[in-house]
C-alpha cells in the first residue's frame, strides 16, 4: 500500500498525540505527516518515528493534499475546520460532537457497524468515549438476545477532560495531602475525593450533554432508533480509564454463562470475569489497553431477562485514539495490527 | 424522661465515634456511659460532653442494666455480643449484618417504617449504609407511584470500611502524589486514582455480599418482598458519604415534577436539585449532614414510567450513626431532635 499524507489537528492534546502513538503501534502507512494545532501551540516540535515534525496552524492549505485528517479538537474548532479538509478531498475522521448525530455521518466502531463506512461523504464520525466502549459490549449481546432497555451508569476519568482536567485532579491531590482544602477551577466541584454527577451542561429536561450524547449515539450505532436507554454520567477522581454499570433488559431470556459465552466471542472485547479468584477489571486495569474489559457478568435473580456488567476502557484508546485509527483503516483498506495492542 | 444507660460496643471505631457526636447533637438523655471494645482498645480514655469515660472490654458484666446497647462492631462480634445485652434486658440496636434478614427483628429506618419497631424482642437491626439513603428516596416514590423495578449502581466511600479504608486511601495518594505506585493492602485492588467494583466478597452467582445486602435489605425494609432489585456497588475513592445513581421503574406514569414533588415531602430528604444553577449533591456536601440529599432527578424521554435519581447521604451519619440513634429514640420513646442536624 502507498505511503499515506495523514494530518491530526489538535497534535498537540492527550488525544493527539495517543493518536500518534496509535499510528506507529499498528504501523499505519504513513507518509508524510502533518501535525496541527492552533497558533498557541504551533512552532513546538514533536518527534514521531525517530524523525522531527513542526507544529504547524491548522490552516485551509495545511488539508491540500491530505489523504485522512484525524480531528481531536473541540466541537466548534471540528465545525469549522472539518469542511475545509473535506473540500480537499481529505477522509475527515472527527472524534468531537460536531457530526455524530448527522444522518449523513456515519458514527462508527469498527468491531459493530464497521458496514456503516460506506456511506461516507467524507466526514467519518468517532462517537463519545463512554459510547464506544458500552456498545462494544452490547452489540453481541443485541444479536444474540434483543435489547429491551439499557441502563447506563459511568465513573468517567478526568483525562476525558483533556489536560485540563488531569492537571486539576493531580493539583487538588497534592493539595489535600498538605492538608489544604483545594477549591474547584476547572471542574464545577471539587474532584479530588470526591465524584461529579455532571459532565458538559445541562439541557431543560436535566439531563447533561454527556448523558444525551451516550443515549442518542448508543441508537445510532446500534441501529436501534426506539431503543430505551438510560444514562447517569458521573466524573470519578482516575486519571485513565472510563469503567461503566450496565444494567440489560433483554428480549429473550438469558442465563449468565450465555451471557458470558457471546460476550468472549464479541469483537474488540476481553472477559475480565472470575470473581471466584477475584478476577473483574478497574481503571487501572485498562489503561494502555485497546480492548473494552468486561467483566462482572450477572443475571439478576427473580430477572430471567435482566443482566448487570461492568465495561472498563481506556478512554484514551479505544474511547478516542485507536477507534479513530481503526475507522482509518477500515475506510482506505489499511490492513490494521491485530486488536488488543497497546499495553498488552 | 429519666436518664437512660447507654453502653456502646466498638466506641473506638469511626462509627462508635460518631453515635458519641450524634448522641449529644441530639441530646439523647445519657445517664451512664459505658464505651465498650475489644481487648486491644480497652483502657484508653474517650472525652464526652465534658466527662472523660475509660473504655471498657466488652465482657458481659458490661450489659447489665443498660438500656440500650449500639453494636458498631463486625457481624461476628455482634453475634456474640447482642444476645449477651438483651439476655441482660437491654434493647440492642446492630449495625452489623448479623440479624438484618432474620424474620424476627425488625429492620429499621424510621422515616420509612418505623411501625416495624413494636414488633421488636430486644433486637433491632440498623441497615447496610447504601441501603439506608436508597430506602429513603424510594419510599414516598413507592407510596406515590408504586415501584416496578429498581436498578442501583453505587460510588461507595472508603470510610465504610472504617479507618482501614480511610489510612489505606490517605497513604496510597501520598504515594502517587511522591510519584510511588503504591500496592493495595487493605482493599483487593489499588483505591487511589481508581475504581473497585467489589466490596465484600462474591457469592456463586457472581453477587457481592454489599450488593446481596442492598437487594434483600431494600425489599424487606419497604415490605416489598417480590420486588425486583439490582445492584453494581462500587468503591471510589473519596473519603466520606456514598452516592448512588438509582433508576426507578414505577406502577404508574410519574412526570419530573411529580416526582421531584414527591421527593421534597419525603421524610429525612433535603432535595438538591437544581441543575439549571448547577445544583445538585456531591458526596463533599453531604458529609457531616443528616439528610439524604437527592437530586439530578430525572423522567427518562420516552420511558414513561422511569425515572433517575441521585441519592447522596454521609455513611457515618444517616447510614450508620445517625439511623441507629433515631432507632433509639422511637423505640424507648426519646423525644429526638430536629432531623437534619449535624453540620447543618
Amino acid at each position: 500500500m502507498r505511503p499515506l499524507t495523514v494530518a491530526i489537528a489538535g497534535a498537540t492534546g492527550l488525544v493527539g498525540g495517543t493518536i500518534l502513538r496509535v499510528l506507529r503501534e499498528r504501523s499505519f502507512p504513513v507518509g508524510d505527516l502533518r501535525l496541527l494545532a492552533t497558533e498557541r501551540s504551533a512552532g513546538s516540535w514533536i518527534e514521531w518515528s525517530g524523525d522531527r515534525y513542526r507544529v504547524q496552524i491548522a490552516t485551509p492549505e495545511a488539508f491540500a493534499g491530505a489523504d485522512v485528517v484525524f480531528f481531536a479538537v473541540g466541537t466548534g474548532a471540528s465545525r469549522v475546520l472539518v469542511p475545509l479538509a473535506v473540500e480537499r478531498g481529505a477522509l475527515a475522521v472527527d472524534k468531537s460532537n460536531a457530526y455524530r448525530m448527522d444522518p449523513a455521518v456515519p458514527l462508527v466502531v469498527p468491531e459493530v457497524n464497521a458496514h456503516a463506512i460506506a456511506g461516507h461523504t467524507g466526514i467519518i464520525a468517532s462517537p463519545n468515549c463512554t459510547t464506544i466502549q458500552c456498545v462494544v459490549a452490547l452489540k453481541p449481546l443485541a444479536e444474540a438476545f434483543g435489547l429491551a432497555r439499557v441502563y447506563f451508569a459511568s465513573y468517567q476519568a478526568v483525562s476525558g477532560s483533556g489536560r485540563s482536567g488531569m492537571t486539576e485532579l493531580e493539583q487538588q491531590n497534592q493539595a489535600l495531602v498538605r492538608g489544604e482544602q483545594p477549591q474547584p477551577s476547572f471542574y464545577p466541584r471539587r474532584i479530588a475525593g470526591n465524584v461529579i454527577p455532571q459532565i458538559d451542561s445541562f439541557a431543560e429536561d436535566g439531563y447533561t450533554g454527556e448523558e444525551q450524547k451516550m443515549i442518542a449515539e448508543t441508537r445510532k450505532i446500534l441501529e436501534l432508533p426506539d431503543l430505551p436507554v438510560a444514562a447517569t454520567c458521573v466524573r470519578v477522581p482516575v486519571p485513565v480509564s472510563h469503567a461503566v454499570a450496565v444494567f440489560v433488559e433483554t428480549e429473550r431470556p438469558v442465563t449468565r454463562d450465555d451471557a458470558r459465552a457471546c460476550l468472549a466471542a464479541g469483537g474488540g472485547i476481553r472477559l475480565v470475569d472470575d470473581p471466584a479468584h477475584g478476577v473483574y477489571p478497574t481503571p487501572q486495569d485498562a489503561a494502555g489497553r485497546d480492548e473494552v474489559l468486561v467483566g462482572r457478568i450477572r443475571a439478576v435473580p427473580g430477572m430471567p431477562r435482566t443482566l448487570e456488567m461492568w465495561v472498563v476502557a481506556d478512554n484514551l484508546r479505544k474511547g478516542a485514539a485507536t477507534n479513530a485509527v481503526q475507522i482509518a483503516e477500515c475506510a482506505l483498506g489499511v490492513e490494521g495490527a491485530a486488536s488488543g495492542g497497546g499495553r498488552a
